[in-house]
Parts: C-alpha cells; sequence; structure tokens
C-alpha cells in the first residue's frame, strides 16, 4: 500500500504564508480533499483530482479521504489556517476511529500552517503576546451555555481571547450575546481587533473597545482578538501597534 | 530612511516549516537580531551581519535592532516558533514605547511562523482541535500565584493547555507544583503529551497520564500539552494519535 493522507494547514489566504512542507505534500498528491474555497486555492494540474465538498459535511469529507488513501490514492485534505485548530484533523481522526481497523495502518501526516489567530496577531502587533485562549465560537457542536462559562472563566483568568467562528448566516445572534457577556466581564474599555480576511486582497483591520464592538462588525471570515487586561494600543502615524506586554503586572 | 525592522518567526526547528515570506525577508536584510541559538539558523551570507545576543536580554536586543533599522539597515528580528506567542514581538514593541518618538515612524512588521504548540499538536495528531489555552510557564515576569491561578480556571473551563517554557535550569521546581495543581484539578487519568525538539533530529514524543507524569520529561526544549477531559487516544501500529474530538459532548 503506497496511498498516504496528510492534513494539510495552508495559511489565511496568501501564498507566501504556506510552509515548503505543505508545498512539497500538495506537489506529490493525487487528490486534493476538502472544503471548496480552500480547495480551489490549490492549483490545477495534470493527474491532480480535486474533491471540493460544501460545508458540514466534515466526516464524510474525511472518511472519503481515508478510503482513497487505503486504495493507494495520495490525498491531502486541505484546511485553512493550521489543520489542528478548529479544522479537519479532529475530523479525520474521528472517521479514523470510526471507520474500518485497516485504515489505522495508513501513513497519516498532519502539516501545521498559520492558523488565523497568528496571521490576524502579527498583522495588529501582538496582541497575544502573553496567556492567551482559543475559543470556537460555533454552537454547533458544543451548547451556548459551555460557550458562555468558558468566557466567563476566560475573562476571570485575564486570557486574552482569540475567537473562531464568530458569527454566520445561520448563527446570527450567539456574538451579540457574547459582546454582551464580555462587556459584563471585562469592561466596556478592553480592546478587541477584528481582523477580516487577513493576508488577502480584502483585508479588513479595526481595533475598538468593547463599548464600541457591534456584533455586525465580524461576519464568517473574521478573526475575533480580544486583549487582556494589561492589552494596550501603540499611536504611531498610520494604524496604531496593539500588543500585550510581556509582564503580568 | 529607507530601513525597515521585521519581527519574523523562523518555525520550530526544521527550514520546510519556514514560511517563504520569511524567508524573502531573510533574504534582504542586512542584520539578524536574535537569542544566539535562533540566529545560528540563518545561513550566513555576504553582506549578512549576525548579532547574536544571551537569553533574558529581550529589551536590550529590541531596542538594538530599532536603532539599526532607524539608521537605514534591514534588520530581522527572529524568534524560534512564532514571534506573537511568548517570543520578540511584544517585547520590540516594549521597547519602542520607551525609545525615541521617532522610531514609531519606522516601517515594522511581524511575520508570523509555526508556532512549538501547533508543530507538537501536528506530530501528535491534533490534541488542540477543541477550545485551548496557552500559558507561559516561566515566573520570570508573572507572579507563580497567577499562574496557579490560571491553571485552576483553565482545569475548570475544561480548555486543552498548551504550556510553553515549562522548565528551565534556573527554574528547576515550578513545574512540579505544575503537575500537581493539574493532577489535583484534572485527575490521574488526563492524558499529557511532552513534546521535545519537534521536528529537529532530536525529536522526542511522550504521551502519558497525569499520574504518570515526572518533572523530569520536561526540560527547555519541551513543548508541554494536557488534554482536556474529551482528549483521547487511537491506538495503532506505532505510536498512537492524540487528539481532541470537534464535539464538546
Amino acid at each position: 500500500m503506497s496511498g498516504w493522507i496528510a492534513i494539510a494547514g495552508i495559511g489565511p489566504g496568501d501564498a507566501a504564508l504556506v510552509t515548503p512542507e505543505v508545498s512539497q505534500a500538495l506537489a506529490e498528491a493525487t487528490d486534493i480533499v476538502g472544503y471548496a474555497p480552500y480547495v480551489s486555492r490549490v492549483p490545477a494540474r495534470a493527474g491532480l483530482t480535486l474533491h471540493a465538498s460544501d460545508n458540514r459535511v466534515e466526516l464524510e469529507r474525511a472518511a472519503h479521504a481515508l478510503q482513497m488513501a487505503a486504495s493507494g490514492r495520495r490525498v491531502v485534505v486541505v484546511s485553512s489556517g493550521d489543520p489542528g485548530v478548529f479544522a479537519m484533523a479532529s475530523a479525520v481522526f474521528e472517521a479514523l476511529e470510526a471507520g474500518p481497523a485497516a485504515h489505522r495502518e495508513l501513513d497519516i501526516r498532519v502539516l501545521p500552517g498559520i492558523t488565523a489567530m497568528l496571521a490576524a496577531s502579527a498583522r495588529a502587533g501582538a496582541p497575544l503576546g502573553h496567556d492567551f485562549c482559543a475559543i470556537n465560537l460555533s454552537d454547533n457542536l458544543k451548547p451556548w451555555a459551555l460557550i458562555e462559562r468558558r468566557l466567563r472563566l476566560a475573562a476571570e483568568a485575564d486570557f486574552a481571547m482569540a475567537f473562531y467562528n464568530p458569527r454566520s448566516k445561520a448563527r446570527p445572534h450567539g456574538f451579540a450575546r457574547v459582546l454582551e457577556v464580555l462587556r459584563e466581564t471585562c469592561g466596556e474599555d478592553r480592546l478587541i481587533l477584528f481582523a477580516r480576511a487577513v493576508s488577502t486582497p480584502e483585508e479588513e483591520m479595526r481595533v475598538v473597545t468593547l463599548g464600541e464592538a457591534r456584533p455586525e462588525m465580524a461576519d464568517m471570515r473574521t478573526m475575533v482578538i480580544l486583549g487582556s487586561s494589561r492589552t494596550r494600543l501603540v499611536e504611531r502615524p498610520g494604524r496604531p501597534i496593539l500588543y500585550t506586554p510581556r509582564s503580568a503586572a
């Protein structure tokens, strides 16, 4: 069996943020599997089959990728950002556990990538320069009560917070409640970054206070980062720098 | 003024994990600034000056880099992993705030990299596949009481936890206390990953339970990742896969 499967992170958008390791895997692959907008970022070439699928079919997509690798294909499952952060790696391992025992003998690799929070943080300065947490705000796979509980504990711990999937057409109201909880626990003056489509031509960066933050500032392509109590702005010509000092006091 | 400064992440060790954006900046630089083991990863060439410094002189190093950029040099400050995660980006912005006003007009960029927790997570499977936090265990810049408080709140939130700087020769005892707090809050059966020198020839990966974990399993080159209550192992030929499912329940 010469097939393999690599679950690869293709970064936030700019080709200059794709690691050579991932480019190499894409060059050796026979099949690319993933959500259509990510698959479309892989250049077509002879001998390469692109399998673009819809959102919310992660398990089916993962099972299909494993089956193809088991039949001898060289399969890259692409995720935006990093595959291990709210992306396809966990879905592939869920499918692996649920699938045929023979699949566990496959050559499986996870290839890391530049995840959205680190791309957004770099563009803004260094808001994640001290202790922080990363929370997926989608309640598709967890109850809203758990999200709220984690927000309150993270605020109590004074973590900076990186929020993935803040808002979508299917979930238009949750993020307004998130902002309410954050205002209540962190106060109106806490700084918050809305980083949209980072590293692409549509990139938009905006830093406001929680008092000024509005749900409409986020959409499906927005990474939201809330500062800790220590996060500050350095004013300068052009856009100010948002960063969290290394020291806690 | 044609100088600039880029604070760049050179990833965990393997050159295949350095982004093209960072390679380009290194190729255009006149000066490389950083902690000696990281500077030594940049190939020497004519016209490039390497400024290797000791550990724990981050602010002096940052001020020196800003001064050189202000004098027209093209300066890359290198960090292992990602520069915005417990690395040089925050130190440069601290130095920028404390330094001459003219430095705020400099061309300053942060170039993201593959941070240690994502490289370790990818190699092990996907332990950070659900909500997680990242905590620097060094108490050089924050009181021990704050570290313990964050550990307890993170355990209550059921985050997976990525620990940077778990143990050094200067801080041999703190990590033993961390393991005690974690055993008390998360129980003896919780899975924990020790990932040493990931992506280098010295790489060592070990997954044990908290009951089996010993302080000596970590050193300065070790990334430690504690699973959440949902993190599990998939047994297979060779090393098992450690991952956290996407669903919370």
